[in-house]
């Protein structure tokens, strides 16, 4: 997606370690309006799918996911990192090891939202290892629902989160897809892919 | 607000303490459809402020402030919970004790995305005791910014926030205030204001 390549490449801080610093538009302060092209973007990518239900993940994937949720008319469920006392009932789980911050979360979500009648768009800010991916997936298909797609903000295309998830089928939508860093010039190489 | 009212009536489940759960469409299920009524009347009702940003903390306030935010026409900045090594450079902190969670947090902001020509509005999902919103307030104001209005979807009228908040002479406009809850019938009596 030309809008979001341009965007990473006007305020993306590259840092040491394949590092890519967005969090002036996408997870800390965030373009609302920018929010509003990938929804459109991903109903288009994803229009003939039978979504009735977005997930998500706390906390940098909700508010992307509360906006595309706008172009499905369908609710978001947002997965929740650690048990939280306030959360009864019984809930599906899985584990995800996050590099950024260093650990091991439980990652969790009601039994009452997901189901097996659901058709799931799983969405996320970035792409990287795959692990929270992989772990979105667990709670899903614990859950005996559907994945029906999965859209990716950002996708390092250097690590191996991306090739793992295609291989294993599923329909993966990443809108900006970082395949190298020109390590003299501190360039982004973006992949060639079909969206717009 | 009426429709947020009798959503909760309808969806809300009331537990032992006075506890209101409402993760069937406003904290962990999202019905963006309501997000979007919230937005158009904190609009209504900050219609005559010269709000440029709305701040609001991971991770329940996300995805109501990310939909307000529309109406709006701002970028939405959400304070994070506990130092993350990926979130470089300088930033304003407070500590915030959650109830719910039993637990005190270091809650940061980038210095970079709040500055004193911001005029901020703060939207959150609950205000009880107050702390988390007092949190907000402590972080715009050591940023010099003004803080123009606060959004809250659902206050516990019984509990002191509202009160210490609305005697610092903040205009706190809450959707729904829940004033009491009948003991024998569990019958949630909400406060007559003047949101729609």
């Amino acid at each position: 997606m030309k809008l979001l390549e341009e965007r990473i490449r006007k305020d993306g801080v590259i840092k040491e370690g394949g590092v890519v610093k967005v969090d002036n538009f996408l997870n800390h302060q965030m373009d609302i309006r920018l929010f509003n092209e990938m929804g459109k973007e991903w109903k288009r990518l994803f229009v003939d799918k039978p979504i009735n239900k977005i997930l998500t993940i706390e906390a940098s994937g909700i508010g992307i996911a509360a906006i595309a949720a706008q172009y499905f008319d369908v609710p978001v469920v947002f997965a929740k990192k650690t048990q939280s006392i306030n959360l009864d009932g019984e809930v599906y789980s899985t584990k995800i090891q996050s590099f950024t911050h260093g650990r091991v979360y439980d990652v969790i979500v009601s039994k009452k939202y997901i189901s097996a009648e659901d058709h799931i768009l799983i969405i996320d800010d970035f792409l990287a290892n795959g692990c929270a991916l992989l772990g979105l997936i667990d709670l899903v298909e614990a859950a005996g629902a559907t994945v029906e797609g999965i859209g990716i903000a950002i996708e390092k295309g250097f690590q191996p989160g991306g090739g793992l998830i295609r291989e294993k089928g599923y329909h993966l939508e990443s809108l900006a897809i970082i395949d190298r860093i020109q390590k003299e010039t501190n360039e982004l190489i973006f992949r060639q892919n079909c969206t717009k």
